[in-house]
């Protein structure tokens, strides 16, 4: 079951070119595009005609051509062109589906179009922000559901163990942190205190110039059902960000999280790391990035193996403990979301 | 549901030699073997005492021998010989299959054995006639239904979208060809001509003599349920092969197509390409068959691309065009035969 | 459908030490792993916590540390930690397993833990007796059910067909052996004497002073459920080895066979030979594990061949002959197990 009236990651906005890209989301085939005129459009991956994926085909003049028997689809869907054939049915159509580019983001709605509001789209103005927060950005195929994804950040508790050799640290900082949940009208916020801790050896090496020991943030905004916001950072201990609200001069970067259901078992991860500390400096930029990346590769082992075992075994018989606060109310944002969907329907 | 009472191709008669050939036809998995008087035979792949494939045993004097305990079979199913016992019982053998060599290929049948008629299998004598018609030949495993596969070959205004870069041409002079259509007691065949077209590429370079301007035909006879036979050509445009039926001294190769399903979503696709433009000249044969070659893995491609889609989606919500006619009728006699075979044993 | 209340083997002793091993038995997951103090344990391969497989974690001093969270297990299957978290729930356990270290073997129970008793786990001592029968052992995976693994062991006609290019010999003389049964309380026993028979070359490459014409035997003893005990030798043929128990002197050997059930269709095969003709030589030792490694790869192939048949189309059809005493007493005592615990439980 996935919510289907809602927005979700569909590409990063340069991933998709005069190339068509073809996509799983939701479980549905999906062909991205980008026309003559740079205008991305989202369509079924299947022509009415024979059933060959669009994506095998070619972005023509008109629209996208079906490389099996050359049958041309308009962005909204319509089919424009059937060679050897002057009328066009009204029939020959395929399915299209609700896309915005936005902050650099393509976004798509695979439920109903008429409840599709492209204002309820999160913002995010620092993509564009290139001169204070430069960033990079990728794309992980993840086996596993968007929602253990979305689990695996509700719950820092596991960078102690799974982030040992990366940007892990020493496990105790991160239980014994002061953790602050806020629900909002779209999810969660949470903010995360390590006051007084030991700068892990990656934030030193980012700013040479950070105490030994610091005040460290944390701060995780969930919006529903598959976004997650991210923005870290640390300035010396005692010198007010906790207290005070003064967090410049240190260490800041902010990180973007998109999970996008692939199937019910598989997602998309698409996910930027934006440079607060050094916005000049472009090896940082890319050195944040490359640490970042051998981190979220140890999420996507642990996570595809809990997945395995969750597919086989079920969720019914797992405990939760203490640390799963932020994550049960996320789900619970879910499953609230989800049955208003599902009774909005029936 | 396959139509099991009719013949198919079961292999190449040269690919079948005292080794023997595994090969699933019709879902079933069968055991192809020639004995030691060179008579080929075709038995249910699996040894009746353990159940281990007889492929994986050897041709001895009196038949195949299970390369697990012994046992050894006739070419029609029964068991001669078990290691260690002289009484064979009655029930020890295993399921046989009619098989005719002919024309170069093996036929098998899978239906009703007393329905069986060798002299209903299309007589194809030009892979006899190496004189004038010399051929060379393969076999394709396809991730495609053989329907699907019969589809493709029905409809050529595929050629100028799958085939772009191969043999395909111009796609308007595919679309606009005289296309005449005739029912046969067997299937259907259709003649497709383009007059006074721009010669391809290759066809020039087959035969240097041939005028810019060509009058062009391609003959195709499908012979339910799994044969497609096909004579294309040219000459110079205006000459009479139109309407004088003058169609020697230019372009002309012949291609068998055999499409035996391996399973529903899955086919062999035997075929050959036949000279008939340079018979003497080995080089041209194999110059033929290599740039077939090369098309043919295209519409494997786009085939199989097809298959992955509508094993998803199904093929309910797809619309006929025009161009569907000869696919259309073909398809119906397949449903007609189809129905017949499944009343007459209900 | 598994026999759960027996003993498997479910390691080689020194393949668990402090890093986890995951193993899937009778179809469930489990985790083995050595505490520090030596002591080896078998869980539920499954944190409680949020499902993440416990061999993804590491042993820490009181147990399994699992890598997602950190929750820790005692090998008894109780969570004796969890980060930030003082009070633990009774519910935070995994399932154990009852697991005995003998022989150099873990063995294993998956049943009802009450019924689990030491005593009735198979007497190995040869294992332990380095002096006299040094052994090599290893572990195959095999893609065919235990069943018909110890299918294989129980008829030795097939040697001649799927051994003959290593230890197979001459068919005839495996037909012709004089065959002895004996039913026990556990499962049976069978003797196979092949008198004033022709020395296989590898008997006469391990004991260059045999003779050309020896009595040879191969006992076998099957002790249900899955484990085969085997000892073969051979002495100059007419001094009594038949007759009058004289068995020094010649070629011996035996192997220890250990089938365990991975899930319905697959299995662990473990074995080891034992050198009983020149114990002090350890190129002897070495060189008979390698002949007989390489005639298991043939079982394992042609087995795997054999299940993949089976799994299409069943065991139903099937005939038993003559040579087939052995195994289908076997199945026998199986089928009576499998009644007995079913019955018990229902």
């Amino acid at each position: 079951m996935f919510i289907k009236n809602a927005w979700y990651v569909a590409a990063w906005a340069d991933e998709v070119s005069a190339t068509p890209v073809a996509r799983r989301i939701l479980n549905e085939p999906v062909v991205l595009f980008r026309d003559e005129r740079g205008s991305a459009a989202a369509l079924l991956d299947m022509c009415c005609h024979r059933g060959a994926p669009l994506s095998c085909g070619k972005v023509v003049a008109s629209g996208i051509e079906c490389g099996y028997h050359g049958m041309v689809y308009a962005g909204d869907g319509a089919c424009v062109h059937i060679p050897g054939q002057v009328h066009i049915p009204a029939k020959a159509r395929v399915k299209s589906y609700p896309l915005v580019e936005k902050d650099t983001l393509l976004w798509i709605w695979l439920g109903d179009p008429a409840a599709a509001d492209p204002s309820t789209i999160v913002d995010y103005p620092f993509h564009n922000d290139t001169a204070h927060w430069p960033h990079k950005h990728t794309l992980y195929p993840i086996e596993g559901s968007a929602s253990l994804m979305v689990d695996n950040l509700m719950d820092l508790t596991h960078l102690g163990y799974v982030h040992v050799s990366t940007i892990g640290g020493y496990p105790q900082s991160h239980v014994d942190a002061i953790m602050d949940t806020q629900p909002t009208e779209t999810g969660l916020k949470f903010t995360r205190w390590m006051l007084d801790s030991l700068a892990p050896p990656t934030y030193k090496k980012a700013v040479p110039a950070l105490a030994d020991r610091i005040d460290r943030w944390q701060e995780f905004e969930f919006v529903a059902p598959a976004v997650v916001l991210q923005w870290v950072g640390a300035i010396d201990a005692g010198t007010g960000a906790y207290d005070k609200g003064k967090r410049d001069g240190g260490f800041s970067m902010r990180i973007f999280h998109g999970l996008t259901p692939e199937t019910e078992t598989t997602c998309h991860y698409f996910w930027s790391t934006l440079n607060g500390f050094a916005p000049n400096d472009p090896q940082s930029t890319q050195k944040i990035f490359d640490e970042v990346s051998a981190a979220f590769r140890e999420d996507q082992y642990i996570v595809q193996q809990q997945q395995m075992r969750l597919k086989e075994l079920g969720e019914d018989a797992l405990i939760n403990i203490v640390a799963d606060g932020a994550r049960v109310h996320m789900r619970r944002v879910l499953e609230r979301m989800l049955a208003r969907e599902t009774q909005v329907l029936a």
